[in-house]
């Protein structure tokens, strides 16, 4: 039997390395929100002291409701504060072998006899102000017989703004564009395709890019493209947040707020497969339900 | 080819029957849930008008997403009101034909082509106070190459009380012994089975009763047995909502409650069969979801 990325030497670095650049991207994008947090003393909220990060480490084997006898773990980062009103990265590295029922519903879970390493991090800002855009950003790397990348990010404002869209599918654009121009248009097209409300027949957002799968046969060009996502979250989601974080709301843009949080819910109990995929392969059930906006109407 | 019940006059009769009933019931528990709005005189939120419900009908083949060029529809009973924050009653009657890849997950819906035909009733009671507990009860006839019944009732207090508890699985008991003494455990075991939040290890509420696939070979008796758990949940739920509403409540409990609503809103969107069965034959999404609690946290 010849080494599988599960066991090959060489797969060992790359999966060091994407572990290590999700971990320092985390702690970019918490410096940045806490940052925001102290910019907040001109906002709405402005009584309330500046947000900053808890962080909360959970361990797959002790914690974990799955089967496979596994191990990793990982942070859950949150901050409840006076511009963010929740928001949460996680970090997490988990290894194991999938239920026999599910490895067949992954790339090469079969042929890697069901044993997996994923490694991620996942972020998702619900905002007290209902001027500001919610935003959601994941980018992973699993390793089963083979390894690829997937990821995104998407961009729910609860008042569609045209120039905040502009500005961040032209981020997600440059970023695409460094690595392949093709990019852009399908991992965009993707995104409409994924965030998707079938059952309303409505988009949860303005969109962004969204890929999985990603093994271009070039795995250093696959990881550079990764990072080059995250990298231009952490600069344009800031450059959205800053300019209406001060603005005043009504009671009515609040209530409209948190009726179309609604739609994100559902959006991530009834389609979502990073949450399935948590859900079913062990992972913390508080981190992955983190996404889940902190106050929220159907009424 | 034989007569299927879908065709069969004998079942044309009972689909009649059926129906007729659900909307009888229907009737009984807005009166009932009306006259307790009325009496909120005394309630914390008493400043605010009696609510009354409001009826909106919905065509399932003008409205409907659903493939199958299908008819029926339904009515959604909406309140929201002093006592009851949120409570939907619905009742639908809805015929059509099933996607081909979701038929053979309903009984005899292979040998039925597809075909089938269905009512029901449903209600959800989300409370304006945390010290009253929510409550859902469902019934519903479904034909296929078959028919049968299903349906249940089950109790969510925010703060369990043991007498409620009593009181309510006393109620479901007397019900399901007036037809035979082995539905009472075998029912409240599939309800406690049914629903359980896996990923949580938590049960919904403290449980009552569910049964589906009922098709004794008495189809009068299994008629009766279905009224009875209607008529039994009509009259034990107002009798649990009348002590508790109006007892002052405080924002620790009013936190408490929106928080567990979240637990409510998982079960709906992760697991519940009547909404993937709704969302999947192209029922009305208002009604569907109209279960969803009208404010809920995720903290």
């Amino acid at each position: 039997m010849t080494d599988t990325p599960v066991t090959d030497p060489v797969w060992t670095d790359r999966k060091r390395r994407a572990a290590a650049w999700f971990e320092d991207l985390r702690d970019r994008l918490c410096a940045v929100f806490e940052a925001i947090e102290d910019e907040g003393r001109d906002s709405p909220l402005a009584e309330r002291p500046a947000g900053r990060f808890q962080r909360t480490p959970w361990d797959r084997a002790a914690d974990g409701p799955g089967d496979g006898g596994d191990g990793g773990g990982g942070t859950m980062s949150i901050l409840r504060g006076r511009v963010f009103e929740k928001v949460g990265v996680n970090i997490s590295t988990v290894h194991g072998t999938f239920s026999s029922d599910f490895r067949d519903q992954v790339r090469g879970g079969g042929e890697s006899g069901g044993r997996f390493w994923a490694a991620g991090i996942s972020l998702v800002a619900h905002m007290q102000s209902p001027l500001v855009p919610a935003a959601h950003m994941n980018t992973r790397m699993i390793v089963t017989s083979r390894g690829w990348f997937g990821g995104g990010a998407d961009l729910t404002p609860m008042v569609p703004d045209d120039r905040d869209t502009q500005a961040f599918h032209g981020a997600l654009k440059a970023a695409c564009d460094g690595s392949d121009p093709g990019y852009y248009p399908r991992f965009k097209a993707w995104c409409d395709d994924y965030f998707h409300l079938k059952h309303r027949g409505e988009a949860r957002g303005v969109g962004g890019v969204f890929f999985d799968d990603l093994a271009s046969g070039d795995w250093e060009a696959d990881f550079a493209f990764t990072r080059d996502i995250g990298t231009a979250f952490l600069d344009i989601y800031p450059r959205l947040v800053r300019p209406h974080m001060s603005r005043p709301w009504t009671e009515a843009d609040r209530a409209h707020q948190v009726q179309r949080r609604g739609r994100y819910v559902e959006f991530t109990l009834l389609y979502d497969r990073g949450t399935a995929f948590g859900l079913r392969t062990g992972g913390n059930v508080e981190a992955i339900l983190m996404s889940l906006p902190p106050m929220v109407a159907w009424p």
